[in-house]
């Protein structure tokens, strides 16, 4: 299979100082792409080509739809023929186990709307809290940023491009996924994990170049993560999350500064 | 109605050049909304509360499912059972007229995927090429980002939520809207300006505060918009996509710099 574009050339016009020039410009390349689980539509995202595999696996598998069931298989192209984007639809097979996919959040009609509360325990109902592990120190998370950002390279062509990484208590960088989604570079790291055997990834730390979300923290708890690292703010919900979860949440993580939400599990 | 909250207090421990101390922080709500139209359910978003109504209405635009027809009411909670979150579901009403909704984009298992080019095309068969206007000056476009910052009292507070605002030709800002998401914080600008009689808003810019993806440039184009303003960078679909409609389109934009990615609408 030919490797994937990322990134793509355009002419652009840059003004600056008033002066305008016209020059190639690297952007990153966008692209939908739908999984299925045995064969059936679960999900399309805007997302950067590559590490496609590892993106349908680690969504299915956040979002709790192979409910513990083996993957068996991943192939491109549920039904085999070969148009231009035959590409763009990714099949996660467990050869049947898994159960029918449930309609997701919110596409049901039956009740009158879900809270941040309702979304919480409708987690809890599926996952068990995290075992306690020892905490990551201090010092390594002031320096993860920095040692994922050396493995961003897309981001250095582009200037624009989201990431995940897991690391180790260490604070060894054990992979890098980047995607002009965060959800999209969290499940492609998950999903790698998951094909390698890897998951549950207890003891082990998970990286975003962003904020943290309800979602990412729902993705990082779903894969066992103990600790969630954010280079911006989280919302709310992603704290109450973690605080229901055990998941250590630090925020605005830089080398001299950084915030801890849930401070429970830290040591003293 | 009772105003809901935006922002919530959560105490926080911080750690300074080694320092640790607690205090309470200002964090951002997220809380799930679902979008129905003449009440049958069409998305569910995490979002922060407020301006829901210009969300729902908004939304239901840019995706094209008022396909032309008026909005006749909106309201909370289809059922009328009053439960603790029933501020989290928001019915559109055209009193039947308008098509029954399709399955979104990608809720398909007849293709074989969709490609960039696919999700322009779609485009193109439901939205016309922006009519040509007198292309937004170089001094308006420098000045947006800071002039819609003026006006983002929530990242005031919470130091890390999204914006849109739209904007005149003489860079006056008529409204901007905050969301934890850059997609809904469009959507509620555009809400409004449906909800006002305002749409298409033909010669108007729209400001958002990050990235701009595929999905802001199909927003901007449904709802008529000529520029589209962003502080980061575009995608390549995107760029492909504001080509297609006509639309200008700026992005790292700063008071000294900014790139244009469709500069073939702009004064020589």
């Amino acid at each position: 299979m030919a490797a994937r574009r990322r990134s793509e050339t355009l002419l652009v016009t840059t003004i600056r100082a008033g002066e305008r020039s016209r020059h190639p410009d690297e952007l990153i390349v966008e692209e939908p792409m739908t999984v299925q689980l045995d064969g059936i539509t679960v999900s399309t995202t805007m997302r950067t080509p590559g590490n496609d595999y590892e993106l349908a696996v680690g969504f299915c598998h956040t979002e709790g739809l192979l409910a513990g069931c083996a993957v068996v298989g991943v192939r491109y192209c549920a039904n085999g023929s070969a148009v231009g984007s035959e590409f763009n639809v990714v099949t996660v097979e467990t050869g049947g186990r898994a159960p029918a996919p449930r309609p997701r959040l919110g596409n049901t009609t039956s009740s009158c709307g879900l809270c941040g509360n309702d979304a919480i325990d409708e987690l809890c109902d599926r996952l068990l809290v995290l075992p306690a592990t020892a905490p990551i120190t201090m010092d390594v998370l002031h320096a993860i940023p920095e040692a994922a950002r050396a493995a961003q390279g897309l981001f250095d062509t582009t200037g624009s491009v989201h990431a995940a990484a897991a690391f180790t208590p260490q604070g060894d960088v054990l992979l890098v996924r980047e995607d002009v989604g965060r959800h999209n570079a969290v499940d492609k790291v998950i999903g790698r994990l998951l094909l390698d055997g890897s998951l549950p990834a207890t003891g082990l730390g998970l990286f975003v170049s962003g904020r943290a979300s309800f979602e990412l923290v729902q993705k990082a708890w779903s894969a066992g993560f103990g600790t969630l690292v954010a280079v911006s703010a989280p919302t709310a919900l992603a704290v109450h999350t973690a605080r229901r979860a055990g998941l250590v949440l630090a925020g605005f993580v830089r080398t001299d500064r950084l915030n801890i939400y849930s401070p429970e599990r830290l040591a003293p």
